[in-house]
């Protein structure tokens, strides 16, 4: 095996690749090689895209080759969705003329009981230089090259990178995250990890200056020392959020026909997890909404939370949970409270924590939250919206320019004006909630990770 | 105080209103006394709507009159958004004109330090048959009625009521359920309770024909007794679903400023919830979707459940899930696996349970969905769709004819096609979830409700 460095490089041959090449392309529309090759190409990739199919001449107006040794250029990268059995010889054929990495999307190796086939797909592999993500696999999508190699087409860049042995999970995470206005900055399906695994992915979005977050969702883990030695390196650079499933005897049962992984001691992943600095979390909304916030989020600096609300209800619930979370939600300064009575808040104001504003507007917002950043009153924020709050994003947006706590934002009960405001301020680099509870959560984590690894200086 | 029949008349009188006055009504779009009154008319009310403001002729196109005894007919129900100094004034005219139900939007009561006042509404309630919702309240909606009292207007019916003494948790529920597809029985939003409380709300929604389940979000609880009494009645009729919060030291803290309910020990309300047979959700998120799942699913009678996937990971997520829920994941029968093997599904599919049909389509879970309802497997079926799979809605519309279980789905990395599935879901009665693990904690409410009170015959 090789050592990281080269890892590095390896997946930087596939991620940036310069033309791609896409063997089984296919003019029929319910075919994989069709609408990888359409996505490819809607994506906005702008290297050369080669269709491979020894029966088309031209594919989605693309000039297509009867085979990889016919496309009369270089070829960086060959995306393959041909039958399992027609694989080994394409890698080799793709080997011969210089081909440097491949994603192979067919199924039917090691996970459908064809153990051989998949040994064959690895010691091409080992024998050459060609580095190869799958196979069995959903693909990638790398939003800085412009290159979705998957589906669905997904082209919004955001915060975060999701890396996945389940090309659901992955799909699922990037769909959101564009629903809301907030994108990407890369997925990876993991497939069966005959060459790539986990790990390298790790150390590739660790320094990927696309990605603030990186998001995964495992059954196990291919090589749990390198991987431990990666992570210890990564991890106070980076939030590392990872969702692990086969925790019960049952998922572990699970988990073993789905990808043949190990999940091993669901104690000891947490153990590590724990030790080193990435964030567990407990299921795959918390891996999105942590994504998120961790993505987002200035990193506070410590556990003080204020909760800003124009609902009682909601304040409560938030504050309830900040507990639950060991998170402080401090009492305000006589001379805070001083500042927000003069402050033009709505007379029926409560000042404390939570600070319900009651019925308000967003001037209102923005006059308590001026008096709030003069004081050093919490590291993180939580702006409640409980109404339709038209200008909410906005406000948002400017107390984020004006303090480098983190700030997030709970937005419910807000109908269309909350359905408009939302993606603005993701726009703006505030992470949106849809409850109290699921704010104060990735608070929480954000809180949990950024205290574990405090930066220095400003 | 009058007892739980004529309580029940009293509410009646307010959600059956025939003919409704909003007095506050205004012609300045900003106004709450705007909105209230188009909401009702939006809102498709089809008795007589009659605006009550001294210095208008016709407001929104209907006539204006200047108190409410100018109205020449009879109101059933004043709807009031006037400054909180002069409701007295006003309710002692609502009584002296015959009108039977009044809902008070105003605040700048007790909650405002104004105790004062909001004695004197309860003495004129007492003093009288008038009953009255708040004040201080977010309204009401009663879809059976097409009443909309309250915004956002939404006017889809759906399975649930909503119960809160937060306008905003009420508005937030109706929001997301009229967003997918569902829709709502009602909202009820408490304000201080003056008169009609939690537990006459209880009382009314167990006999209510439009509602599966009620959900409620609390501070706290006016009567204990009363409450307990009507629970232990209501719980084994129709599943009764509880946001209690103010659980945390500082979250009563915070309750006591909002509404200022006497949150009490959690413990005892806990303990309470599980004697009577209430399902208790620990979040806002779990109150909606429990709700949605309790509304729709057709009640199991055991704990056993069967996860359909076409999604590997999303399967193991469903069983960790369930396992820690404890719910049953039982394996298949050799008979059940021979009829799988028989029917249409992908060779690569894993015959166990989780039952994953790998890469499929609709008719493949057809075949496989039919194989598995003919054998006594499971009491929940939870069907995953993990990819854009056109006529998935058909498919578990077609499930939930031909099964007494219950149905629940998880539909995630669908993209397009999953939006257009999933509102076709809930019209069919089948309750979606974003995430494999919402579900299975979604049917796991519905299995501890419907296992403690099993019912009877068929």
């Amino acid at each position: 095996m090789t050592g990281a460095r080269e890892l590095s490089g390896g997946l930087d041959a596939i991620l940036h690749a310069r033309s791609v090449a896409v063997v089984g392309a296919s003019a029929s529309p319910d075919k994989v090689g069709h609408f990888l090759l359409a996505n490819i190409i809607n994506g906005g990739y702008e290297g050369r895209v080669y269709p491979i199919n020894p029966k088309a001449s031209e594919i989605l107006g693309l000039r297509a080759y009867p085979a990889l040794s016919d496309v009369p250029e270089p070829v960086d990268l060959a995306v393959i969705a041909i039958p399992a059995i027609l694989v080994p010889a394409t890698l080799r054929e793709a080997v011969a003329v210089g081909v440097r990495g491949a994603v192979v999307i067919s199924g039917g190796f090691r996970e459908a009981g064809h153990a051989d086939l998949e040994a064959e797909v690895a010691s091409i592999v080992r024998a050459s230089g060609l580095r190869l993500i799958g196979p069995n696999c959903q693909g990638i999508n790398y939003r800085p090259n412009k290159l979705c190699a998957t589906w669905p087409l997904l082209t919004a860049s955001g915060p975060f990178a999701v890396v996945s042995q389940s090309g659901t999970v992955a799909a699922a995470m990037a769909g959101w995250a564009v629903e809301e206005g907030l994108g990407i900055s890369a997925t990876v399906s993991l497939g069966n990890q005959v060459d790539l695994s986990e790990t390298d992915m790790l150390d590739f979005f660790a320094s990927d200056p696309a990605t603030r977050a990186v998001a995964f969702y495992l059954e196990g883990v291919q090589d749990g020392r390198r991987f431990i030695q990666v992570l210890r390196r990564v991890a106070p650079q980076k939030p590392i959020l990872i969702l692990k499933s086969g925790c019960t005897s049952g998922g572990q049962r699970a988990a073993a026909s789905h990808t043949r992984s190990l999940a091993g001691r669901d104690e000891v992943f947490g153990a590590v997890c724990r030790q080193f600095g990435a964030v567990r979390v407990p299921d795959l909304q918390s891996l999105y909404d942590d994504s998120k916030a961790l993505g987002l989020m200035s990193p506070p600096r410590g556990n003080r939370l204020l909760v800003v609300t124009s609902s009682g209800g909601s304040g409560i619930l938030a504050v309830d949970e900040a507990e639950r979370h060991g998170l402080e939600v401090p009492a305000l300064s006589s001379a805070l409270i001083a500042d927000l009575q003069a402050a033009d808040v709505p007379a029926t104001s409560v000042l404390a924590n939570p600070l319900d504003l009651t019925m308000c507007t967003a001037a209102n917002y923005d006059a308590a939250l001026s008096a709030v950043i003069r004081h050093d009153v919490a590291d993180a924020y939580l702006v409640i919206f409980g109404d339709p709050i038209p200008g909410a994003a906005e406000v948002v947006k400017r107390l984020r320019a004006r303090t480098q706590a983190g700030v997030a934002v709970a937005f419910l009960g807000g109908g269309e004006v909350e359905r408009a405001e939302l993606p603005l301020m993701h726009a703006a680099g505030v992470p949106v909630f849809p409850t109290p509870e699921r704010a104060v959560r990735a608070i929480a984590s954000a809180v949990w990770w950024s205290t574990r690894f405090p930066r220095t200086g400003a």
